[in-house]
């Protein structure tokens, strides 16, 4: 950097980390925000996209564009390879470069976490956009499959989908599968029938959606029910291959299984070689500090505050609001001016839907289901989203989607060998 | 197929392919649509696709969601392995299935062709959606990779874009890549200035859109130029690599090339064992059957015709309606009545735009150009776009566009090994 400004470097241009970049535009720094996307990605409807509902332009923004009016924000593709807190360095590549800084926030998110890493190859996740478009050309294909498939058997596995993991992504994506098969796909097929796919939900804890009040999680029940999930609480997963999962009483064969359940955080306490939990999360501080490595800190599903337990949810609220807190301690850094208190989280209240017209929302003092916590989740999720075309896009998809019961972007694309990974050998 | 009408197999679900099943819905026989995509594929647009203003799902259909209610035809999902003419079976795979054919209409299309196969790796063509979104993202990428180098000479190669081909895509691609470095990418950089791109337009022929008259050539060629393009006619291609392209005079330095020449047909002429003609496509007859292989029919790009020189041209109109006409023959072979008379190309015209508000058309009794030809384009492309959804996105995207300048698909997805295919070693 040519001026003499603190220079803050941000890894990672999700919620956390371009909430941090935003925070800080009026403070005398000069920020640098690196990813190794080109793009802010809106997780939150992902699940979307997977399903056929959205393009992936649509929950996707380019981190250059929404920083374009930043003076003091600079903008790199790249991907980080190892950091010294002694002399203060990032490494990037490729190409090779570091950069130095003098403050660094972590916000590199999460992946799926596995019991067996055998079974990420029969059981994909769904945390970037590569994961969504091979999960849609997945489950598009398993149709395709069933279509022409004679051996009744092999055509019933292949008409069963099991998601792993009753949060809301399994609960949305359940509910979204079971949207797209028995109404968008229902007319389009002469052998099968799509509305007779088996969708199924498992979730080890004794309910779905435990971060909710009791009455939301029975309410997402009964509207899976209703679409035809078949939810199974209480049941833990113990095997998965190509031909189904396994749980204590029964094997479902399936050809299509989708995790939603562990997360593992990104490399982050590696790179520093700092204190992790089990998750891999980064143990900070109270004002989100990493100890023992000055100027850096780390947010969202990268960290855990050691004091906290549980640890807060990672969601995106929880990192937004982080980002934002460690912007105020650089600022007060330095400018000047008090130091902020130790972060606390605001928790506004969970949101997840349940197919068309049904969401549950948990705001604290107020609960609101059915359709009018759809249109309060559809509201929330377009005021989020990031630039005004997507916000318009979208909503003009959903309105679409509304009115017809279709999924507009059944698209099987890349390579279809990834998409097939679970289909038997020849 | 459990019923006796004469079976009717369609291999392809382009413009060609999904004519002729369309125009066999009222005619005694059951229809097979056969295609390795679930999608038909509108290609006029895909250049927008490969520079950021649409999405895939936006110019794409699903085949068995545009033929849902048409009762005699059903869709297939795989790939063509062989033809047995003497058995009259199309076998198909994976996985491998065998279908009995009374007619067989090979719609499937061309690939590009290269003069040396090396050349492909570093000047990818333009042909499906992979190859729209991994142009997509080699486009975006040279811009990232140039803002982080400290080389000047590395800085102008990943700058300049060289387009092979003055035809329609290549003028359209050039036109759609100025735009995008010139508008849309202009603020979001803070050490190049994405507006100094050098994008070079390179035509073998004399003038550019040989297939249109001379005035019109001439406007496209000043239109482009006004958008900074270099257009250089007659100027043959020596040699392609990593570092750029050789011209008779020059090496243009240049890390991303893009294939708009030759084409060559699929491998249907193979599969048939039957005559074609240099760039593979099958020669027919004047019915559009293939001497020697009764019931046999071939359209489109993969089809020329023994009696015409030069031959028609690989457009959308050629491949729709000779797939109506080879539907009108088989009707007219199964249910009765005259045998239409020898195919006939209607030539209703020719378009080409070049960027924003600019475009050339040719309707033989009438030339329209500048703006009111871009209307006519733009018009024209939604009109024949599949699918009420699609032609209101698509709208809508380019209401957006003309208002912002922006190209709101600016995303790097994929492989970006493929996509950085051209960037050197390291």
């Amino acid at each position: 950097m040519s001026d003499r400004r603190p220079h803050v470097v941000i890894v990672g241009a999700g919620f956390g980390g371009l909430s941090a970049a935003v925070a800080l535009a009026c403070s005398p720094v000069s920020v640098t925000v690196v990813d190794r996307r080109n793009y802010h990605l809106f997780q939150p409807l992902l699940y979307q996209v997977a399903t056929a509902g959205l393009s992936p332009a649509d929950i996707a923004a380019p981190v250059r564009h929404v920083l374009r009016s930043q003076t003091n924000a600079e903008v790199i593709l790249g991907e980080v390879t190892g950091i010294d807190t002694a002399t203060r360095k990032v490494r990037i590549g490729p190409p090779e470069a570091a950069l130095d800084y003098d403050y660094l926030i972590l916000a590199t998110g999460a992946r799926h976490a596995y019991v067996a890493p055998a079974w990420e190859r029969h059981a994909p996740g769904l945390k970037d956009i590569e994961d969504a478009t091979a999960m849609r050309g997945r489950i598009l294909l398993a149709f395709e499959r069933a279509e022409t498939c004679a051996d009744a058997a092999e055509r019933a596995r292949l008409m069963t989908f099991v998601v792993v993991g009753g949060g809301p992504t399994g609960v949305e994506l359940a509910g979204a599968i079971a949207e797209l098969a028995k109404r968008a796909l229902a007319r389009d097929f002469r052998r099968i029938d799509p509305s007779s796919a088996r969708i199924v939900l498992l979730e080890g804890a004794p309910r779905l959606l435990t971060g909710f009040p009791e009455s939301l999680s029975a309410y997402a029940r009964r509207a899976l029910e209703r679409l035809g999930v078949e939810v199974r609480c209480g049941t833990f997963v113990e095997h998965v291959d190509a031909a189904g999962v396994s749980v204590a009483d029964e094997t479902i064969g399936a050809r299509t299984v989708i995790w939603a359940a562990g997360v593992q955080a990104s490399p982050a306490a590696a790179w520093l070689g700092a204190t992790a939990d089990r998750a891999g999360r980064v143990q900070v501080a109270a004002d989100l500090s990493v100890p023992g490595c000055p100027g850096v800190f780390a947010i969202g599903d990268t960290a855990v505050l050691a004091d906290r337990d549980p640890p807060l949810p990672g969601v995106a609220p929880v990192a937004k609001q982080q980002g934002a807190h460690v912007a105020r301690v650089i600022h007060a850094a330095v400018a000047g001016g008090p130091t902020p208190a130790t972060f606390r989280y605001r928790d506004y209240g969970n949101m997840a839907t349940i197919g068309r017209s049904h969401a549950a929302a948990d705001f604290g003092w107020l609960r609101v289901r059915g359709y009018l916590g759809w249109l309060l989740w559809s509201l929330v999720h377009i005021f989020f989203l990031i630039g005004f075309r997507n916000k318009v896009m979208v909503m003009a998809e959903w309105a679409w989607a509304y009115v017809t019961f279709q999924k507009g972007m059944r698209l099987i694309t890349g390579n279809l060998d990834r998409a097939d990974a679970s289909a038997p050998e020849g």
